[in-house]
């Protein structure tokens, strides 16, 4: 199954209603975020210019050759982790104290592929900076006015990878440098590790991460990916569902049968199916399987958090074009805590100009089940099977044997493949250690109470990276929502750069 | 919708497990029909050497002319009726009676295509006579053996339309012929009409007829076309269902969702498509939709008709490969006398390598429903959108515009066709006066009790024929049951054609 990306899942579970919000920051750590950004936007771009799909290796060779530069020149130390050509880089701040927690920092240095053409400007890869019009349109304005002192905070910096993932690459190196100007350490010990095929999903991470398990030992893991939330408010997300997939299909007779001759008298497996399917929900779109939802547990404290996130609701079901939404939880953000069961594609013979008369011989429905951690794939799918089996279903093995037919009436398989740690779910506790210390941060750095996601719905390869660490994480999205990432328009709003600064510096400098 | 010709539907519905029987006719009529058999096997062929698919309109033009002569040599007076360059034709015996009621006779002249590499033999209209060896295969033997004294019943002649339809003209013209030498009259005034369009479902024959509606006047029209039952005995079809299609779609939001993102929360299409498919029908495979049967009334005689049948239902669930029946009706004549409501295709989001996990925006079911005259196509199409409502679901036409996505949940549209005569249903009562008239006198020639079938499951043109004349009808096949009309093994079991010469006779000499 194709995994998606972080940013992908983060962003397709964004919406974008209300003007971004600048977020006030403590006046003078905005500064120094502010002047050093100011200072960095030439090696930024210049970072942006480099191509980066892992489809190329020369071309991730050459980033991290010049990403391990430029952590050097922040005083790291710095080694390229093998991975058959596409070398990740890892880099660390040599003044690590075992009296202090060590944190790992996790970005990706490859992106998304591009398809030249359909860019508005000349390259993907050289940055162009727009600005918005009065009509509303996104007009370019010449590169150079971004290296100025009047930098609005509402440009964009148009690029591949300027959001995705470069530009929090880009914004932990310049908060290392604001730290450098106050002459004060770090709070934590700071490890990094830029994975190189995250777009890919990252399929060897979990190798190499335990191919380089000493150096990468670490107290916490934060993720510096993804789009924040659509208010463009501070945001930290704790964990995300996991993904099975399973095949559900029922049999009817050997071969398709005239409906003529045989409707009324041979079992439509069509009709089996739909009777299996609907057993399955309620009205409400709650599972309806015994045990299903039985071992998620969400605390008042968690509930308090989700009902605090600032969904407009009403605006997503107006975009989403529905009247009501499901009641598996009282918010969207407490639906996506629990499993789903979703039929993410059913068919059974023809529909359209190529439908026959005919009792199909067979039905499926493909399904895919969102995990959290308490409910693993296998707990699920076992569910499921027994659930089938209750419905009065013998289950087979591929396609039913003569004996078989002629015993049972009701017939039907399940077929589904081990999860991997990439499409599992994971989740840190927001009370947890690493959690209070990035909200504590958060707030003091912004002022205001940060968003809080307990868990994303979506499924990102996050888990390959912490069941092989098996460490604590946080992800940590500092991008703007409407970023377009992987899209031929993927770009960075200026002030989010800054404001990721901001957040980091205050991060680094936060007691763990 | 492709119309299945009618020998297509009873074939369908035919299944063979016994050894076809040889009819035990009253000795005399079975040698006088022997005797005229023999005696016309040569024309009989030499009318299958006329190629004739109605794609050719010289060849059907050719078929008709023959057929005139054939006719005009027995004394009827004939007509070619004009049909686009494809003749029918029309033939009346002269000797009508206006005391005598009058039958017109339905057969066709034109053939199903052929791809003539498929044929084991040299051309698909060079008649090639066949026994079974040892080893059950078919073997050819000489055609001439066939004009000797020593013919066995169970040979078989493999031609494009032995069966279909030639061979039932062909017993038609030989019964006249036995007729005659008898010297009676016949006991009916006899009309006949050969279509030349069946294999293409007949599109003009409801126009030609009313075209001619005076030379066709008629008191009963009788389908000499379709193979018997597969026991072979002697059998008689009083009707057809029709058939009504429909296309149910569900509607989830305005565009496929990530279900990640938003499963739990938006609705899946594919679940509410399966949950009010499942409304419809209980565990039995019964119709659940309110007054779906209530009209039909099926008396204690027809009851007693139906056990008669001697369908081997054992094989026959054998053969499908299923345990057990569904319980519309007590056996399977029965459930055949009822409408249907089949899911003839179902779709939503993809399946196999292409699924996706998504919420699908849409999921559709293709139904087709069988209809009975007492359940005509608007009234079962108007109880199924009566029961979607009733489900909670407002209906649209086409796609759902924004103003009722935010006032409905549940959206849905049902898409259904008018349905032309050829796809209605028709049935003349086991009771009538043509049915009683058919049944004693198959009783007296054939010696035992003819399997009766109320009507047979599929659709077939009748209804086009039947609307324009506006007779009562009966469909009388003559053919063997395994004759795979359609295909390229097509043939016709020689004491078949006997023994309908020998119905025929009988038929003609019957009071009515």
């Amino acid at each position: 199954m194709k995994r998606l990306s972080l940013k992908q899942a983060l962003a397709l579970g964004a919406f974008v209603f209300l003007p971004l919000q600048a977020n006030a920051a403590s006046s003078s750590v905005d500064a120094l975020a502010a002047k050093h950004a100011s200072a960095n936007y030439r090696e930024f771009v210049e970072l942006l210019a480099i191509p980066n799909d892992a489809v190329v290796p020369a071309d991730i060779q050459k980033n991290a050759a010049w990403l391990e530069r430029a952590f050097q020149k922040r005083g790291f130390q710095t080694r390229q982790l093998a991975n058959n050509g596409k070398p990740m880089l890892y880099a660390e701040l040599p003044d690590a104290d075992p009296a202090r927690k060590t944190v790992l920092f996790y970005a990706h240095l490859d992106g998304q592929s591009v398809t030249p053409q359909q860019w508005q400007q000349k390259s993907p890869w050289d940055a162009v900076l727009k600005r918005k019009n009065a009509k509303g349109e996104w007009e370019a304005i010449p590169l150079e006015t971004l290296y100025g002192d009047q930098v609005d905070p509402e440009w964009r910096l148009f690029a591949r990878s300027s959001s995705d993932d470069k530009g929090p690459i880009m914004m932990l190196l310049t908060a290392i440098d604001a730290l450098k100007e106050t002459g004060r350490k770090t709070s934590v010990n700071v490890k990094v590790i830029l994975d190189s095929e995250e777009e890919k999903g990252s399929p060897s991470l979990g190798e190499v991460i335990r191919q380089n398990a000493d150096l990468l030992k670490s107290d916490a893991l934060l993720v510096l990916d993804g789009p924040m939330h659509q208010t463009n408010k501070p945001t930290l997300v704790f964990g995300n569902r996991g993904v099975a997939l399973a095949t559900v299909t029922v049999f009817g007779a050997k071969q398709g049968l005239h409906s003529g001759h045989f409707g009324n008298y041979s079992a439509n497996p069509a009709m089996r199916l739909a009777q299996l399917l609907a057993s399955m929900k309620d009205e409400n779109g709650r599972v309806t399987i015994p045990g299903y939802y039985d071992s998620v547990k969400i605390d008042a404290a968690a509930e308090k958090i989700m009902a605090a996130v600032p969904d407009d609701e009403t605006a997503l079901r107006k975009r989403l074009g529905i009247a009501q939404a499901e009641k598996v939880g009282r918010n969207y953000q407490e639906a996506l805590q629990y499993p789903s069961l979703n039929i993410r594609g059913m068919a059974a013979g023809d529909v359209g100009a190529k439908a026959r008369t005919i009792i199909p011989e067979s039905a499926v429905a493909e399904l895919d089940l969102r995990t959290v951690p308490e409910t693993p794939p296998e707990q699920l799918i076992g569910l499921l099977k027994k659930h089938i089996e209750a419905q009065g279903y013998h289950l087979v093995q591929g396609t039913p044997t003569d004996e078989e037919r002629a015993q049972y009436d009701k017939l039907a398989s399940v077929a589904s493949e081990e999860v991997s740690a990439s499409s599992s779910a994971a989740r840190t506790d927001m009370q947890s250690a690493v959690g209070e210390w990035l909200y504590r941060s958060y707030k003091a750095t912004y002022g205001e109470e940060p968003v809080r996601i307990r868990m994303m719905g979506g499924t990102v390869p996050t888990g390959s990276a912490v069941e092989a660490l098996k460490v604590p994480f946080v992800i940590v999205p500092l991008v703007n929502a409407d970023n377009n990432q992987h899209s031929y328009d993927e770009n960075l709003r200026v002030g989010n750069f800054v404001s990721g600064v901001t957040g980091l510096i205050g991060v680094l400098q936060q007691p763990f």
